[in-house]
């Protein structure tokens, strides 16, 4: 699910009529011990670790520290697509840091050495956590702001890296918004094809003819692949290159299915940048892409030029620069974020999806723990340990925690992994039926559909009582 | 304050009056992950990891679990030293489990290379609290007992450890038993003179001459040091070699100052085996002995030699057998158990504890954090991270977690160093007038005072309670 956004500016993402809120981030760097769990190992010093950082709307050392826990790209991004926290930080008067990810952005350990064994080693879930751990302590310290409650922040992963915080730190984190945060499906917690039905049922939901089409497609698809008739499926597509053996098939299946994947994940009812520009209700316009075409091939292959070819520019779509096959069968992006993604899929994080063509429109495409063992093996030279991520965070055992705002689009195909059910008072589920991918966390626009603009003035309101109540048992 | 329990049976300790328990404990391996927190470090693989186990108790797959997180030493000795554990087994049908800590007894990771840098690295609290997680989890499996309430036990760093299993995977465990454990000293939390000022309390408590001779004692020996004279030291003190330099006379005082901290730890009501044999009631014995002497010094040398020459064999005194100065002033004791504990006060556990002859009897002696990263740093390699514990492990801020006995004894030097007030109706301090180091988790005894034999049965209670909440929720 790894995102590598194109650089937008935040006031383009809201429409002009919005009053503008683009905050003044400054981009800084803070001295991060390299490995927290090891005071022996090759990480026995410090690294830069990157982030935001804006003061324009604190009441300095009395309002909050809004805490983004970066996630799997350039920080950047995510400040720049969380609007809601911005806005959110001018109502409580709040102090707000967006935190790079070790690993990722501009937050290379060893620099481009980062991803050579065992280089790559200290990044993991733990350390990670540990690094907003002590970044959030000494810089409370450093800005005076010793007493100010900390609310953590953050979408898909960095949810998940929210409520890790908050179970794991609660010394130092009073509350938790996890937007979009699959905290059981990545923990092997789940059916394995429930990501590629959710993301079907996005399409058969515009319209079942849709479903039905892409499915026709695909099954097309195949059946060339087994006669062989390359030159035929080259065409079709418009591949730069002929495809040649069962690999480069199996490459294409992957590509097709990614588009899809990308578009139910970013149904957002406006205009969006990512990867490529992507229109309003990307999965209506595919649809209408996919049953408007001459035939089911071709018209697969103007669906996923949505995304691939926004721009109408590229000549030819070429199999293995436009998608890369890793760990996660969802999408690892492209560039070294990708490594990263991929080594956290290999270790800590399972997403052993399915699609099978039988409950979802996809070709029979498996992952199993032992094609993720054999190819994490060989890739990074590591055993994935299956049942980690549920021995080291809880899993579904989240009784004894509290303060964590769990919200979930229906659209988003990531939804059903994670908590759809209030647990407690202060566990709350948030379900927004017109959502996508943590849309809420996005900043306010016009197009917003009823649902989410409900979603977060509940989100603001339980918010502000964290913080009032953080406050009361401080002093 | 590392203890090198010599072996003893279980039933040794009990008198005879009492209904043998003796457990029939079955010696076991377990394949354990070496480094839970880099999946490409020279920790790639498993080593075998020792516990304790008995199911003579049990009603298999039914009642709860009873695990004792082991701490810095050979896990029989634990197991000899906590009849109450298995007592209270009999009561609830537990199955039993005495886990060995990584690094300590035969559980050495690397064999004997396990000191070496960088293989030491990988010993470390999280380290040992993530095998104890994965052990259980495994154990669980294995064993049908998957629907078993887990409750941990454990004394001193044990009991620390049992704090953070339940902090840190209550999806584990369901409640932790934790007795004598300074989770607030060894985090930096506290005085630095609190701990000699309560080890000479227990002395002046027997008697205030008691502690004025000590002082006094102390105060010689500095004067007759500062004369150098040497030759005179020698002969109060039966030291096997003449003293020459000041590192010696520290050393002296370090071993003299030792016996006090390890008679006041074990001032147990009935004769035990530590290092030594130690009578009952020793710090008693220990103001007998000083107050009864012909002259302070060769009182002095009487007093300590309660514990280092209990069978009266010993000819002289050697300075550096004896005692060893490590990070811990509080003793790290003897052998390789010696190296591992050096090595986690030198890391994570901060115990820059001093003497200063005014708050207590003893000579000054400072271990500042300076002095602490300088002697770590050219022992081991490492900088101490002083503020790590709090971090990692929620310092005083207990209030989100639950199901906890905090139990401390009032004659017990580390007791200040613990939770000494309940914290809510399910984080209960129980304080033992007459209680030492742990006695709660030691087995019935005829001589045991009423405070413990009250203390064990809120204990029993409670943890039955938990057991039982326990079950109705997972049901």
């Amino acid at each position: 699910m790894l995102f590598s956004f194109q650089r937008e500016k935040h006031n383009n993402e809201v429409s002009s009529s919005h009053r503008d809120l683009s905050p003044d981030f400054k981009e800084k760097y803070f001295k991060q011990i390299l490995d927290h769990f090891n005071f022996n190992s090759l990480g026995n010093g410090t690294f830069d670790q990157r982030y935001l950082f804006t003061d324009q709307y604190w009441k300095k050392g009395y309002g909050p520290i809004f805490f983004y826990t970066g996630n799997e790209g350039d920080i950047w991004d995510f400040a720049m697509n969380s609007g809601f926290i911005t806005e959110l930080a001018e109502v409580q008067r709040a102090l707000v840091i967006f935190a790079e990810h070790r690993y990722y952005g501009k937050s290379l350990p060893f620099g481009k050495d980062s991803f050579n064994i065992p280089q790559v080693g200290l990044l993991t879930v733990e350390q990670a956590l540990a690094d907003y751990a002590v970044m959030i302590t000494q810089l409370k310290e450093e800005l005076g702001a010793q007493s100010c409650p900390v609310i953590v922040f953050g979408g898909s992963y960095g949810g998940m890296l929210s409520v890790y915080m908050r179970i794991r730190y609660p010394n130092i984190v009073n509350g938790a918004f996890a937007a979009s945060a699959p905290i059981l499906s990545t923990a092997g917690l789940g059916e394995s094809k429930q990501f590629f039905q959710d993301v079907t049922a996005d399409f058969e939901k515009v319209s079942p003819a849709c479903r039905d089409a892409v499915k026709g497609a695909f099954q097309k698809l195949n059946t060339l692949a087994q006669q062989k008739d390359y030159r035929r499926i080259q065409s079709a597509f418009s591949l730069c290159n002929t495809p040649s053996t069962s690999k480069d098939i199996n490459q294409l299946n992957g590509l097709l299915r990614n588009a899809f994947t990308m578009m139910a994940m970013l149904d957002y009812p406006y205009r969006t940048q990512f990867m490529s520009s992507l229109p309003a209700y990307p999965v209506k316009v595919a649809c209408e892409t996919m049953l408007n075409g001459t035939d089911l091939m071709s018209a697969l292959r103007d669906t996923v030029g949505i995304l691939y070819n926004s721009t109408g520019k590229l000549a030819c779509f070429d199999l293995y620069t436009l998608y890369v096959e890793c760990a996660d069968p969802t999408g690892c992006g492209l560039g070294f974020n990708s490594y990263a993604w991929d080594y956290q899929a290999c270790t800590e994080i399972e997403m052993c999806y399915e699609s099978n063509n039988v409950t979802d429109m996809f070709p029979p495409m498996t992952f199993t723990e032992q094609q993720r063992e054999q190819y994490c093996s060989k890739r990074w030279g590591v055993v994935p340990r299956p049942g980690w991520m549920k021995t080291q965070f809880w899993g579904d055992y989240l009784s004894t925690t509290s303060n964590i705002i769990f919200s979930n689009g229906d659209l988003d195909p990531w939804a059903n992994g994670g908590i759809r059910k209030s647990l407690s008072s202060s566990l709350i589920a948030i379900n927004i039926p017109e959502g996508a991918h943590h849309l809420d966390l996005r900043g306010s626009n016009p197009a917003d559909p009823e649902s989410v603009i409900a979603a977060r003035k509940m989100e603001s309101e339980m918010i502000a009582q964290w913080v009032k109540t953080a406050r009361q048992q401080s002093s």
